[in-house]
């Protein structure tokens, strides 16, 4: 598929103006500030167009940009998406990836704002970038520095075996993000793509803090369950270190706590795991010890690569 | 180079803040609206890495952004760059990727806001994509779509020969896009980068109009004289038809053109050479007779696979 022709088609097909050097954005100041994410993604790196097939790839990269957005507790608005094409990828191919990518931002009410699509002249594999800007709406962004000493720390969803699926069809908390900027009394927030126990390090590093978690409250997924029956590892090890869960981890002040957990309005699952501390990172095991927690998460591999 | 290693490096080198998913923008009113671009840059077809090294590659990435700024008449204000490395590249290359974007960054005051490194497992080829974002402090932004019959055309600079040397070293023409800008007599405004003919359809296609250029107005670059010895084509026709000149092309009201001429304060050469038409793209050539004007450019090969 030439390149005109996509843009053409993504123009006809509901993305935004294209048909200038930039995207117009109009700014209110009542919406300030705009916060931006970009992300790239890479074929047999983060998808497999072969494996997982096109439509999930397109809604893979606008999905993870839309969980950047609700990690700042901000509302997504649009989006700047670039390609690079295997130079015999078929134009229905192309057609299903946009597919996915459009199908998303219009759950969201994000507008596909502009774009470039290039082509390798041979033998590259597929890359997608994303680059996407929101609003805070009059709220203030949810920093990662923002923790502090007692906070309490909380996560949604279920952690662990996202290799399984749930990293290409997961919903990005959007509503939540936004549901705890709204309430003011969250201190420090991200998502965690990392795993949890890397991404509560970004937390305590940004914050010049510590974390001490427990381990009977991890919310444990059944994916995660049904990796350890393969992986020699525990169900909680791929809670702790997966990476790609994209829920929301964040922190609040102590008073909050019990509240935040009374009013939550989403069927998304809220659970209370720790405390935020001086010092380093620890968890409290089962039977009452606690050890260190070591901040490493792990990276996927796909396709012939793995 | 491991990616948490590239992007703490970019944070101790005057990189923005990137401690957070996303970066936040301060906006205010009296700088709306905002203009986005995005672009992606592969090696093999935009750069060649090893023909042209690390500096001029960081170099080339970030001035393509700016030059659609430019072409906006905006002031170009943050970048987000994100990059897909080869598995052997070596630390030092990144380096000088990385110096080549930040001193032009430098240079316009645009700060590098955010973006995402990710490494190739195997065998792929460099990936720089940079979104970048403007302001029209006040001013309206610049489409191609402005454009009326009767209208000057006005073109920048020299044209043509680009690819020996000039794609990778040319100076974004921001001033001077932002000093139409705040003329206010421009009526449509594109950066030629698929080539004069090209671009010029582009103008006339979002105008619903045609176009009339003098083969003797066209501004031709030493460079297009050089390339003409060897590919068996007139100078005239790289100037017309090479892409990557990066110069802004744009239209003014008829009765603006000879103030625009002894007002423009600029070193950088301004040509007016035609007029804006109903119908097609057509040229007056030397011995005065009429032809049409094939809006076709071309595309550079690099490296390996020219």
């Amino acid at each position: 598929m030439d390149e005109l022709t996509f843009i053409e088609w993504m123009r006809r097909n509901g993305a935004g103006d294209l048909g200038d050097d930039c995207a117009v954005i109009d700014c209110e100041a009542a919406r300030a500030p705009m916060v931006v994410t970009a992300d790239m993604l890479l074929d047999g790196t983060h998808f497999s167009l072969a494996e997982h097939g096109p439509q999930a790839v397109g809604y893979k990269a606008i999905a993870c940009s839309l969980s950047d957005i609700a990690a700042m507790g901000c509302r997504p608005a649009a989006a700047f998406c670039c390609g690079a094409l295997p130079r015999d990828i078929s134009a229905e191919t192309v057609r299903e990836i946009f597919t996915g990518a459009r199908g998303l931002c219009e759950k969201f009410h994000v507008a596909i704002a502009g774009g470039d699509t290039t082509a390798w002249r041979r033998g590259g594999r597929l890359v997608l970038s994303v680059t996407m800007i929101g609003w805070a709406d009059g709220c203030l962004p949810i920093r990662r520095s923002g923790a502090k000493a007692g906070d309490a720390i909380f996560v949604t969803g279920r952690l662990g075996g996202s290799i399984l699926g749930r990293h290409l069809s997961f919903t990005p908390r959007v509503a939540e993000g936004r549901y705890l900027a709204e309430r003011g009394d969250v201190h420090a927030m991200i998502d965690v793509s990392d795993g949890l126990a890397a991404d509560l390090a970004h937390i305590a590093e940004e914050s010049r803090c510590g974390a001490c978690i427990e381990a009977a409250a991890v919310p444990v997924a059944e994916a995660a369950v049904e990796l350890a029956k393969s992986s020699r590892k525990a169900p909680l090890e791929h809670a702790l270190h997966d990476g790609e869960d994209f829920e929301l981890l964040f922190t609040t002040a102590p008073a909050a706590d019990a509240d935040l957990l009374a009013d939550w309005p989403f069927e998304t699952k809220l659970s209370r795991i720790g405390r935020i501390e001086a010092g380093g990172l620890a968890m409290i095991g089962a039977d009452g010890s606690r050890r260190q927690l070591a901040p490493a998460g792990y990276v996927h591999k796909f396709g012939e690569d793995a």
